[in-house]
């Protein structure tokens, strides 16, 4: 153990530099490597990375350096860092590989890892791929594959530990000792029946707890949160997350033990789906950062074309009353004042809404609760802003008139984007549809539209233009 | 074991409906105890919850529902529960029980769950709770309190299994059957020096695979990823994300090992931060769900007071203009969409960088790619709006020539768009400030800004008025 092991700030790996990107020393020694095709001194440089770092090795790289990194690697390439990039950088490298070389590889992995890169590939690479593996591995891997696509199924690893009922913890022990064919690491052993039903499951600590002679019935416990294969990954998450496991049983549709998800394989599940829905209420779906301009502009542009049909609508509740304007252009000044308001307050409440949603904190006994808040804090934001931008207003345009109407439209405004921030959502999600994906387009199309109508609908009443 | 624990959907817990809020006959089962004031009764409808769904019913229930439950049931409420409800519910719990009460109850508590509930009382209410505590006891809260807010050592649990390093599985094993002093639940056990310096740890599974006799020392692994106690649980989650952590030890400026973490305390902060980018996009900051009208409004208000104020800016702009509107209203009508547009574009792009640099995926090697890509995706996406709104303008208003003012309005916003979304949430996280609260005040500025003066700006200049 050498001594950065022991120090406090030992845990920041020296590959990184202190801003946390990958340290110019050490690309330097990559690249070296590389030019001079120095195959034994790049896989000794890189060979006690995990696989997140190399990975992050991988991502930092542009494309020609990443293909002959990996050419030159060959075999000493470790697969398992391409769980942990992006989805194109991935590709590019899998792509790159003939069938064969992917075979070889995928034999080293553990099977969940495995299943992470097979996905991706077409039908007819899988099947040529499988068709070269060992007759147990191949099952495994075409089963995991035959689950549906984020489901608990394709994400377990089905390298476990199960034991009988009936055996003691000595025995249980002496198993463990003598068996060649464990998983690489385990934090709970299964129990299971003749025809593998699942029974129970043991942790580690309790194992050691106990004294020889004593059964595994004994002290097992029940396994309340296994997981059916066809779970998605999302609602496996949740369950992890509100029972504090740290790995559960995965089981098929006859109640058989098929695999173990572990809580790191959830982590990232759980980081996903936040950080899809922070994406999905910015306008950019899935999109990722290495994502090339062609897919980032094609990816953008559905949402860009509807925001241009929904400003459209707009600008035609303002072309209704362009006689209005013509005869007081201080309305064109000011009205786009209130459709911005409303829009950031509609983005607030919408924002909370589904981010409730999708934590499940919101529900049938709290919903109207919550409505009745946001009208109200709506209508409270709604006065105060009234009265400081029909302030601004009125001495701006010498008009203490036109102050008071914009105020008013400023209320109606932000009472309906509280309005348009709670429900909408709520709607959706009743419909079965993602509120994160359309609440934004809807929410801001009813704050644009009633932020222009009120504004210069009450001036042309007000002012009998 | 019950049936429902060996079949598949056993994970859906019973007192849990379809849609995931608590089943209204399992409350009416709760509401009836409570309204005959039958303890008893009570105590053993809750008795077998998980604390995560102990806080579920108590987030259900109203501020005097709680009030009654809490009460009735006494010392037999599980505290832990507390842990799991968000920051205003626990408070009002708290606030209602006698600083003795609580001093009983945190006795029973994990220190890591007890130190999540003491640190958010004020000083005195805490000394006078310590100091009812048993010495050992104490002297463990103190100290976790007494490192910053959301460090590693807030967080951290100080039960733990250590041992010296010239021990023997044998041994270790033998110690973990009699002891009586265990944690609840382990994963790891820890070797430390006389001094209590963190030497290395063992997995559970390696001791069971591991012969009797064996030394600990030759069977324990670098601690390579130990986190001092003062690391930011931002910084911490990372860790235990990049190197896909079960738990961690937790040394002091010493380097004494004072605890660990564990990936159960780390996934809640994990989605807590994935969720503060979201919010604070959102521009609704740390608010939670069961605030009240007073704190929501509050935390609103500034949000709303900064875009009155860039929506005021705006409005300058467009008022620049009002002789140009006065002569041609089809400006005023269609300047929204300009500003629109560009404004969705740019938070679309400001999306893509906040979270890559909340997750550290941007460095300096990526950065003058992202850039280019951006600047590259808003010119294309420019072009095609600007033919598609040109066209609509020209049509519209029957002027090709306002068609074309607008198009050239729109690529220069869309490019503009582009290069503040991106370059702002660099620039802020280079000096310093969070990109997630900032940003869109800015990109949205810039972007209305722009979209007016280029549309505007160029009208006049082409029309000549």
């Amino acid at each position: 153990m050498d001594d950065a092991e022991t120090t406090g700030d030992a845990y920041v790996h020296d590959i990184y530099s202190e801003d946390g990107a990958i340290s110019a020393d050490f690309l330097d020694r990559i690249n070296a490597a590389i030019e001079n095709g120095d195959a034994d001194a790049l896989a000794a440089t890189v060979a006690n990375l995990h696989e997140s770092e190399l990975g992050d090795v991988l991502e930092t790289f542009d494309s020609d350096e990443r293909g002959r990194f990996v050419g030159l690697l060959g075999d000493r390439f470790d697969f398992s860092a391409l769980t942990e990039v992006d989805e194109a950088v991935r590709m590019e490298i899998i792509d790159a590989l003939s069938n064969d070389k992917i075979a070889a590889a995928v034999q080293a992995l553990d099977s969940d890892d495995a299943v992470y890169i097979l996905e991706d590939l077409d039908e007819k690479d899988q099947a040529e791929i499988l068709a070269q593996l060992p007759f147990t591995e191949r099952i495994r891997l075409r089963r995991s594959l035959d689950y549906p696509e984020e489901s608990a199924g394709r994400r377990m690893q089905t390298e476990f530990v199960a034991v009988p009922p009936y055996w003691s913890v000595g025995q249980t022990i002496d198993y463990m000792r003598d068996s060649e064919d464990l998983p690489t690491s385990f934090a709970q052993i299964f129990v299971v029946d003749p025809t593998f039903h699942l029974v129970g499951a043991v942790d580690l600590d309790k194992l050691l707890r106990t004294k020889r002679p004593v059964k595994i019935e004994e002290i097992m416990r029940e396994t309340r949160h296994a997981i059916p294969a066809e779970t998605d990954q999302e609602e496996a998450a949740q369950i992890f997350e509100q029972y504090d496991l740290l790995s559960a049983a995965v089981v098929d549709e006859n109640e058989r033990l098929v695999g173990i998800l572990t809580i790191d394989d959830v982590v990232d599940v759980i980081q996903e789906e936040a950080e899809e829905d922070l994406k999905r209420l910015g306008g950019v779906g899935d999109e990722e950062l290495s994502d090339s301009v062609v897919e980032t502009t094609k990816s953008r542009f559905l949402w860009l074309l509807i925001n241009l049909a929904t400003a459209i609508l707009a600008s035609f509740v303002i072309g209704l009353f362009d006689a209005t304007i013509a005869e007081m252009v201080a309305l064109a000044v000011l009205m786009p004042i209130v459709a911005s308001m409303g829009g950031n307050a509609g983005t607030q409440t919408m924002t909370v809404a589904v981010r409730a949603l999708a934590t499940r904190d919101i529900d049938i006994y709290n919903a109207s609760r919550i409505i009745r808040r946001e009208v109200t804090v709506g209508f409270i934001n709604g006065i105060v802003f009234a009265a400081l931008i029909g302030l601004v207003a009125a001495v701006w345009f010498a008009s203490p008139a036109l102050g008071g109407v914009i105020g008013v439209a400023m209320i109606i405004n932000m009472v309906s984007a509280a309005l348009a921030g709670i429900l909408i959502p709520l709607l959706l999600d009743r419909f079965g549809a993602d509120p994160a994906i359309a609440s934004s387009v809807f929410v801001t199309t009813v704050t644009d539209v009633v932020g222009f109508f009120a504004f210069l609908g009450f001036a042309a009443w007000w002012f009998g233009i």
